[in-house]
């Protein structure tokens, strides 16, 4: 007797834990998809404030942006944490051209890359093509003295996680300037890293090594790509560039921070966020404005609820994830070493604001295997992938702070990301609004997950 | 010894049969992602063609365009079947206003739905407002008579799948005119079957019934919606609206049809397509032109390997899907009682070019479990959908004439087709091409494991 009352309530307990999960769950996406304030808030980020690259105005203004929002949200704690970040500008000249095998002129689009030295006026040279850094590693200096190096490398379109050909492709945009000049060449020039062929061209950033000689680095769209690939194939061919890009001394700037305290253990910390800096070229609406808003609305929703979390939930908009990190770097350390807090886990949305697919979780097999548990509480939401993966840029650094900490990547449909990435595309109007929601009702839910079984 | 040659041997046969499904399913994908057809067939369809509405001069068109890219891709068999079909015209006047309860004048962005009777000129008639068809139904004669009904349900947001949502929603659409004709109603407007807020109006089919009096019908955009529902609120309120759309006698048309003779078994034949007509506004892009050339392009892709199909695949360009369903109809009749066919399993795609999620079954359980037996062969592309559920309008009549044939659906992501279907903004513009050649790729895939396994 003892024993079946004992199984009725072991039954009954773990009935109403699960209605309960699925109770709040529903609300979550209720709430998200009736009444969401998300689609909103990015037209605002990104009509209101526009593009916000590290050490512009626009950044700064986006930090008050996310501080007035967290407070129109009424968050139980909301501070700014001081960083140091680069400045860099793209200037006002910004042009490229073909010289064809032809001897005809063809306007290219083109964009510097991030962090590139300008090119002090026109500069003209003949071309040499390459299909990938590898290739320029292996050519011969005299083959490429004082030429314009073009890495030709298209993402594989055969990939069925777009992430993965952008992965194989990031090198020549990362390291083909110092590549190139190491072999003498006055300027690199790639192929956009976009999976669509159009004219928009992606920029992203670049990186120099002391002991190389800078030298100018663009992209170019992937039309103009094919149409200098055409021209190459066809004879001598030169390109024209001129750039003002210039660096800028270090500027002050800051991470935006938000908390919900936790209920029973307000000294354990859940980090969540994305972040709020963006290159200077469209409105950075899905890179990474939809992250931004996916967590700001996962935690309203979350604070209007009737869920009180266990655990300190602290919502942080990231600055300088584009080029150099130092938001996510100096979160780590500032945790760890001057607060010396206690993070449980995190969890980054920076991969756009489409359809969710699910979450992948990077940390020990135990976390892994609880990210799996998930599945059927998320599933009747079309979310299915639940593995090991990676977490996020912002939430990296955390990883070494704090041995053992499982970090949570939240995935969302993968396919149009590269059509935006780093473009003049990357606009509001590029975001759909039910996507966007369902992604936000989604992070909602694996913080409530996570906080119950943490 | 010789159980363990019989292990060997049944390990190495088991090996290379799961290798071959993977080898042939990756060279499907590669082909559609990196030489894909289906893009411009799209293009091409939507801008050279146009909007396809049964009985039109464009459907006319569309018949030859499908015939013609059939020739151009060297199918074994081409031909046309004929069938009768409505013809419904839109005309040229179509407009709505509000007059408000404060007696300002709003233009409202209005459709008539398909069938609808003109409107004989100019009318205006106060309007009742219903937040359901059954609401409508239990309504008092006298407080309708003489009105203009306007029947304002939401599609449920909350809803993950839209689908389900449009379910909810489609009988104020298909039977609110004889509903509110039975009370007196001069015309009824209703609020458009479309999840966003905007000023899209959304068209589609609707019923009459020969003994209840016909009444003009109409929806305007969930924008105007909200304004009438607003006036209303606020008082008396009348609503203005002038159509003359009407219908014309029965005409003669066509559905395509194209074959790969079976090298096995010629006479089992797998069906699969999508329907040609489409509504008149927009460009009929992801309601169906999308379902057509994945399907197109899917035949295309298996005639070009080195795949030899054991069973006759057989493409078919379904006409009037959109009011009526007459070449669906017909067609199953024609090969059950003309053609004394043996017909194996049916595909349609009818869900738009959103990103694959995978496929659904209408069937004996037997064809559900092979389905799921898919999943594995077919998660690496992203994959997870494999499960009982509907097939599609088109292929429905084949049910009834060949007893237990199993009826796959292709499944997309659900959540933007509500954006555009049967709305002016379905056009080739809004369907992206890396997710509409997926498509092509999951449809050729599962086209081949059903001629592996049936």
């Amino acid at each position: 007797m003892r024993l079946l009352l004992l199984i009725i309530f072991s039954v009954n307990t773990y009935l109403s834990f699960t209605q309960n999960d699925s109770i709040q769950i529903k609300s979550f996406y209720n709430a998200a998809l009736t009444n969401g304030k998300a689609y909103e808030d990015l037209r605002s980020l990104c009509k209101d404030i526009g593009p916000r690259l590290t050490g512009s105005a626009e950044a700064e203004m986006a930090i008050e942006w996310g501080k007035n929002k967290m407070e129109e949200y009424e968050f139980d704690k909301i501070y700014l944490q001081e960083i140091l970040v680069p400045h860099w500008e793209r200037g006002t000249k910004e042009s490229g051209w073909i010289r064809t095998s032809k001897g005809k002129i063809k306007k290219v689009n083109l964009l510097a890359l991030g962090g590139s030295i300008g090119t002090n006026g026109l500069i003209e040279a003949d071309v040499v093509m390459f299909n990938s850094l590898s290739d320029l590693k292996k050519a011969n200096k005299k083959y490429v003295n004082n030429k314009i190096v073009f890495i030709n490398q298209h993402m594989d379109e055969q990939q069925i996680n777009t992430f993965k050909a952008y992965g194989g492709c990031f090198a020549i945009r990362g390291y083909g300037a110092v590549e190139s000049s190491k072999l003498g060449a006055k300027a690199v020039i790639i192929r956009s890293l976009g999976l669509p062929l159009n004219k928009d061209p992606h920029t992203g950033s670049m990186y120099y090594v002391d002991s190389i000689k800078k030298i100018p680095a663009a992209a170019i769209s992937t039309e103009d790509a094919n149409e200098l690939e055409k021209s190459i194939n066809e004879g001598k061919t030169s390109f024209l560039l001129e750039m003002d890009c210039r660096d800028f001394p270090d500027v002050t700037s800051y991470n935006v921070i938000g908390e919900i305290i936790g209920n029973k253990n307000p000294n354990n910390i859940i980090t969540f966020g994305g972040h709020l800096d963006s290159w200077d070229t469209g409105e950075g609406a899905h890179d990474d404005g939809a992250g931004i808003v996916h967590c700001l609305e996962a935690m309203r929703i979350i604070k209007n609820s009737k869920y009180k979390p266990n655990n300190t939930l602290r919502l942080v908009f990231f600055m300088n994830e584009e080029n150099g990190n130092n938001g996510g770097k100096s979160y780590a350390t500032w945790a760890k070493k001057q607060k010396n807090e206690n993070h449980i886990a995190a969890i980054e949305s920076d991969r756009g604001g489409f359809a969710p697919r699910g979450f992948h979780c990077d940390g020990p097999e135990k976390y892994i295997s609880l990210l799996k548990t998930f599945e059927n509480k998320l599933k009747h939401y079309d979310l299915h992938i639940f593995e090991k993966g990676y977490g996020g840029v912002d939430i990296g650094p955390l990883k070494k702070e704090f041995e053992g900490i499982p970090l949570f990547g939240f995935v969302p449909d993968s396919q149009r990301y590269f059509d935006f990435h780093h473009a003049p595309s990357d606009i509001f109007e590029n975001v759909n609004k039910r996507e966007l929601e369902l992604g936000c009702a989604a992070i909602a839910s694996i913080l409530y997950l996570l906080d119950q079984n943490l």
